[in-house]
């Protein structure tokens, strides 16, 4: 997962850049990057690292320009490495700077094509720096010494005939503006604003509205699906759908676990969904148990707080901060003659014993991915003295691989996959596991706006909307990882990058 | 403030040591140090920043050894700069390195004594620099090759009625052990523990209980006041109580705001004062307005989180997660031409106004200091639509400076001081007030251990358990603050710091 | 000036490229660069820095592949910061990295070209990064897949046609090999060798020979002007004369002070050229005075010590290291509340007094430029005690600049500019100046090879064998001075770069 | 080896030092340190590295202050790591810091006795802590306040008695001013002058009298054997003999290889002696070849420059620069999968064939000491076509230890130790060699001062002048250097620097 920001100001736009990524980091901790325009000249800064440490005021002063983009990057397995930190530039046509959110499934074979049209050079495995090739190609081909809002609507209907997957991005062209899009399935979420300055009307688009809220810009609304907005350096913007049969199914995991509660996404308020996530996951315990036996419900912090809360209250049983999270994680360091051990969840976790002594504990979480945290956690609270340890979760059992930009374990590493929920259950050693049903998660963000035609569901149904993805295309990610990984491996630390432009 | 450890173990104590500070890393942000002694050598490695930047690989590399101490500091006034970096070290006698949490409040008497008997150079504004040297001489005074427990028991009766402040310090002796002690009023924080392995006993001593839970160190109990612990390198322990009248006045202020919820202290549970402190209250608030109109209890992340709840419960109102805080902070850059801008309130905390459109807000937070925060965020809570905002702490009023250790602003620059509480409301911009009374914030914590003797409460009532803190202290304090900026301010950004050794 | 590195190998080239880098550094000090080629990716670092200083061991795991090149950078007026280190990349077509030693004379011109002809954005004032646009683009004219070497003849057919200046470049092109070509004039220099390994033939193209000798390659020859080599990945070498009026005019300052004297340029030892230019410049004392009263001859070291030598010897008189060069210079500090001060010539340059005590001293130079060091030189000979002070080159008098990659300051800071050989002896203080005669500089290289068409001696005459460069052309290289030295003036340091990418 | 300095002077003395020790960079570039000393506080400023590397403007802002002490280190077997850098500081008595060049060879002894005698602990091997411990311990026995002139000479002549080996140091105590002293037998050199200001006389002392010449001081003399100096904040400056027998026997070394050719040692111009030694050597040569058939000499650069040529002009035959160094070294990578490379002696130094070819070549250094280097020069003369390779040195054979501070390997990896020059010659390969006669070489020193009483000559006759060196302390030597370097290679990069403070 990722962060994108795009700025069209009437001043340097550095700091508010910067000011947006910092409000988006929890999107990405692992690079970022901004890139600004100034007379003709691109600004670029990116590094590895977390916003506050990428940006110097050195970086800063270089920054200039009253337009520019930024990205921030979640680690993903491919795509460590300073290389591979975002935006991507190539210098033709016009000198192009992208930002992208989001995972193309169709990526090997539109560098190959891209490659033998346009002789374009694909120099790392990102899919980002695809996308922008075939964005570059096919404004290119328009020919246009300065190109025209049609021309780049034009180009970017090629684009997404040629592209599949998820993907939320903002590109900014030398001289002209910015260029935002996203997918024609809305996976990926964009939004953007305005705010207006006695210079005139500023806009801002990024990938979640507590950008726009804290910078003080109004939200206008949510890019559509396929929809391609084209702002111009002097502040004009033009929308335009630009995909043949757009649907809106957002992303649900941004509900459950990865978007901040503060954000409205597809106007979707993500702290009312997760608390009726919360409602809904308690009327299926109350279902299932109606006498339950819970004295207490202990979220895990920080992301499954506002569910637990609700499951709380709807039970009528005390909600309490039972684990306490640690905010500074160290390293791990490997000392000649000491065994490696591995950070355990306590150093990030630590449970407050007298919430545990002797109750009866309702834990609940966003999700169960690989389950050996989870398992851990139940531990711990046996430990602390709980007499039974139940478990909940705001989302069905993840059973499937994530395609479109969420960073997740293959297939066979995910606890639920080829498991029944008792043998999970099991598995974590939990005394009771309550998986929340996919319809409910379904219908907690629903709710919120009843013209979303769907959600991606796929992590839990294997129902994937683009329609491209199926047993060959696991095998081949499988393989790719498994190759990258005894690369890294056989050539040491950081070679696994591959390539450094 | 700042949070402390010591190990005297089996095999490497670095790696302890070092997670052992990111569980204390919520008492200090600002610097970190370990210190090790292997072989008669001691191995140091401090310097600014977070404990996950201040050492790398090489660092533990090098930090060998069975015994040694850590550090991590809280940016205060003075205390800024890389040569201010604890452990402090002297080499004579024995070579001695140590870690010292809290405040002296004779420093300057101390320090010209020092070099009047000893020709001890202090190099440093340091109190803790000062501190050391009086325990170097005192020990130096036993005259003996190897010190005796009874030497260094000796050496510290001695000291204690030399110092005066706030002070939980350990101290490393290349060579022989590891010295703990605990200020005769006990206001400082210490706990230790210990962990059976194969070799043997291993004791840590720590600022909070969290870090030996985490490590998994049985508490064995606090450090007493004016009580000494000699741990020798074999794993002996010896204790002591060498002040003439100890009294338990432990701190208040770590169970309001500082300490983790997770921590035990003197036998106290924060995390159930911080509830204690939310029902004394909410009973205060139905007293004054037992026909309250609120419709919903919000707490100010993270650290009222505990106490709001338990305010939330008691007057049977809703309690959300209405306000964001953002994990993620960004600098502050000054631009050539552009003016400098704070970092609004709001990029750190930011509202989910569908938690207060139309609504009777009550806002909860720990205390109120400066009041500059608590006005903004009062301001938000109204932009976000809240109809009325009150606004309730779990601390009275503070009105006066802190002397031993924990770093707050002179009396002018505090809300309270010379306010009245309906001029602190109005000044805020609150509908309504409401502090903690200051019987009932004792209680709250008193419940927890009805032997503790009572508690330093001199930033709410003004009055100083050491009898020695009066109106010309805090002038000399306020003069030498305000000498410090002025030179800060002529001789650049880092000079202030004025030495480094 | 810079140094260019090429190889083709048959295993990793990393070292190879470290190591002729190395070897080249006296050409340019300020960054480094090196990219390499692995099947398909390309590997890159650069930074601004001593070679030693921008390589590190992680760097070096990333540089692998077979093929690649590398660079250093002289520090040039508008050329610093690590935006515009060099190789430079375009991903269209293939994917081709270049590095360049020179300096185009038409930049602008061909930059607005190939922006309107290709869309092809330039983001910096490099003349570097618009002679890779200019290959570039008329390589994508031949439309290829692969291209064939005659694609790559025919493509620099059209690149020689287009620019204008000096120029020795070394480019990479993604999977398919190394192109290297020299401007038709032959200004700047560029030598090929080869060397064999059980593998097969390895290529190395290089700016001097000792990188080849140093490295164990034997050196072919130099490449001739206009002349285009194309080593395919397999080995295959293709060489052609793509321009239509090749001379060979190579820049008699490496002669005179740019290239190591164990170097053999065009055909022409160094080192030997040197030695003559001495034995020239003694015959030159001897004719305009035949009863001299010369004592001794003491050389400004490094670079005149073999001229010296040959005076000397000819002269008949001692030869002296008088003046001792030190090789650690610090930086200058500018201090709050102190002057800025100059660091003097003499930390860099020290007399040895008894070895001008009394006597009348002959100092020999390279040339002079400005005269602001030679004028601080014949003083310190004074101090030191020198009866008189004479003072010679072993160039003319420089009183034009350079345009063709040696960094000069622009004619009205040359000493020599507008000013009489006597005016200029009174300027620097000397008893006697003697400056070379022209025609001698040129005999003194042009003996090591008759086969040289001419020389550039533009410094010395003011004329410029590309025949473009007019008063116009200085009036504008002075306006862009002018304008990039302020604007660096009003941003603050590091602004001046302008753009990175 | 190392480099020392120390300024009392009338404003802030950073620069000066920081100049200074730029000056003096040839005596170590290993590590450098910087100490100054503003209103009884101490600034420092030291790491590993170069003088421009170590100290940038925030350094040199923190060291402000009128006087102060700077250090350049030589990298030694025991002594590197930044642990290890000087100044190193004590803070009782006063406060002092002290900067050391030369080496003790009774440091254990000393250390021993120092911890048991004031219980002062040592943390690292190095003998300059000792010896400032043994400095401190004696001051602090005078038991003052304020310590006088005499207090401070009467702890010399303590030190004096306890210490032996070669020593030069300056110290400065804080608050009261810079003690300079010298060992009894003057072996490591000590010069010292004044500079007149506006504001009052300004000294400065340091290891050579370049130092001084380039800072625009007069140089009044060397510090005599065995002397002390103390220059008091005031200016007053204070010097007495503090040993009983002083002798002055300074290091014969220097002249050969380590100091500067422009500075004047104990009254004897560096320069000078190398022509002399120069002239010496060639009246050997004569001596034992009238009829010799050699074509030209070729010195090895750069410290055999001046000797080379009075070899030559004595011979009469021609001296040519016919080896070229290259200023710039690479790093040596370690790379997976390929064999390490030890950087070849032609990266350092490249052989000009034209000089070579068919010539009978003389070679001329300085010294052999392995004779690896040697070895390699004679074969590339070789290569680059020598008819005949003679070799003459400067100096004697060398075939002992130095113990002094000059870093030199043991024994058995001398080359001359155990072998007759015939099988020297031999095993480098020269079809002839010829070492200076000892008496010629100290003729060449000793001629420029008469008062000289004598040379330390230990690594050419095994004579150690403090008379303590023997067998047994070889054995330990050699003893402690294996454990290092096995300790070393236990423990991985960096470890072997044991202590850290």
């Amino acid at each position: 997962m990722c962060g994108i920001v795009g700025v069209v100001g009437k001043s340097d736009v550095n700091l508010q850049l910067y000011d947006a990524l910092t409000m988006l980091q929890h999107r990405g901790q692992d690079a970022a990057g901004i890139v600004t325009c100034d007379r003709n000249r691109l600004c670029q800064q990116k590094a590895n690292g977390l916003v506050r440490d990428v940006f110097r005021t050195r970086h800063m002063q270089r920054l200039t320009g009253n337009f520019g983009i930024g990205h921030v990057r979640y680690p993903t397995a491919g795509s460590s490495g300073p290389a591979l930190a975002q935006p991507f530039y190539v210098n033709s046509p016009y000198g192009i700077s992208l930002a992208h959110n989001g995972n193309l499934t169709n990526v090997q074979e539109i560098a190959d094509e891209i490659f033998q049209q346009d002789l374009r050079h694909i120099n790392t495995d990102s899919d980002s720096e695809a996308l922008l090739n075939v964005f570059a190609h096919e404004l290119h081909k328009q020919g246009k010494l300065q190109p025209s809002p049609e021309d780049i609507f034009e180009a970017m209907r090629a684009v997404h005939k040629r592209i599949r997957g998820g993907y939320a991005c903002v590109a900014l062209i030398v001289g002209y503006g910015i260029v935002a899009f996203r997918d024609p399935n809305g996976i990926r979420p964009l939004v953007y604003g305005k705010r207006e300055t006695d210079a005139g009307t500023e806009y801002m688009v990024a990938s979640e509205s507590v950008a726009l809220d804290v910078l003080g810009y109004e939200v206008v609304r949510d890019v559509r699906p396929g929809e391609v907005l084209y702002i111009e350096l002097d502040g004009t913007l033009h929308a335009e759908q630009c995909a043949e049969d757009p649907k809106l199914h957002p992303c649900i995991f941004e509900h459950v676990y990865f978007a901040r509660p503060d954000s409205i996404i597809d106007g979707i308020s993500v702290h009312k969904a997760r608390l009726r996530q919360g409602e809904y996951l308690a009327e299926k315990i109350l279902r299932e148990r109606p006498d339950h036996d819970i004295d207490v419900v202990i979220p895990i912090p920080d992301s499954s707080r506002s569910a637990g809360q609700a499951v709380a209250h709807k039970l009528g049983v005390k909600f309490r901060e039972g684990m306490v999270k640690n905010r500074y994680i160290g390293r791990t360091f490997i000392m000649p003659g000491q065994k490696q051990r591995k950070k355990s969840v306590r150093q990030k976790l630590n449970p407050i014993p007298l919430e545990f002594r002797g109750k009866n504990v309702l834990l609940v979480d966003d999700s169960i991915v690989r389950g050996t945290t989870c398992k851990q956690i139940v531990q711990m609270a046996r430990e602390a003295g709980a007499a039974k340890v139940y478990f909940a979760t705001a989302a069905p059992a993840v059973k499937y691989p994530n395609v479109y930009g969420i960073d997740m374990p293959s297939a066979s590493e995910l606890v639920a996959s080829g498991r029944t929920e008792k043998e999970v259950q099991d598995e974590i050693g939990a005394d009771w596991l309550v998986y929340q049903d996919l319809q409910d998660l379904v219908a907690a963000s629903a709710e919120g706006n009843t013209e979303v035609d769907g959600f991606d569901t796929s992590v839990f149904d294997g129902t994937y909307v683009t329609g491209d993805v199926d047993d060959d295309y696991f095998a081949a990610l499988d393989q790719a990882r498994s190759d990258a990984a005894k690369e890294k491996k056989a050539a040491g630390d950081g070679a696994g990058q591959s390539a450094v432009i």
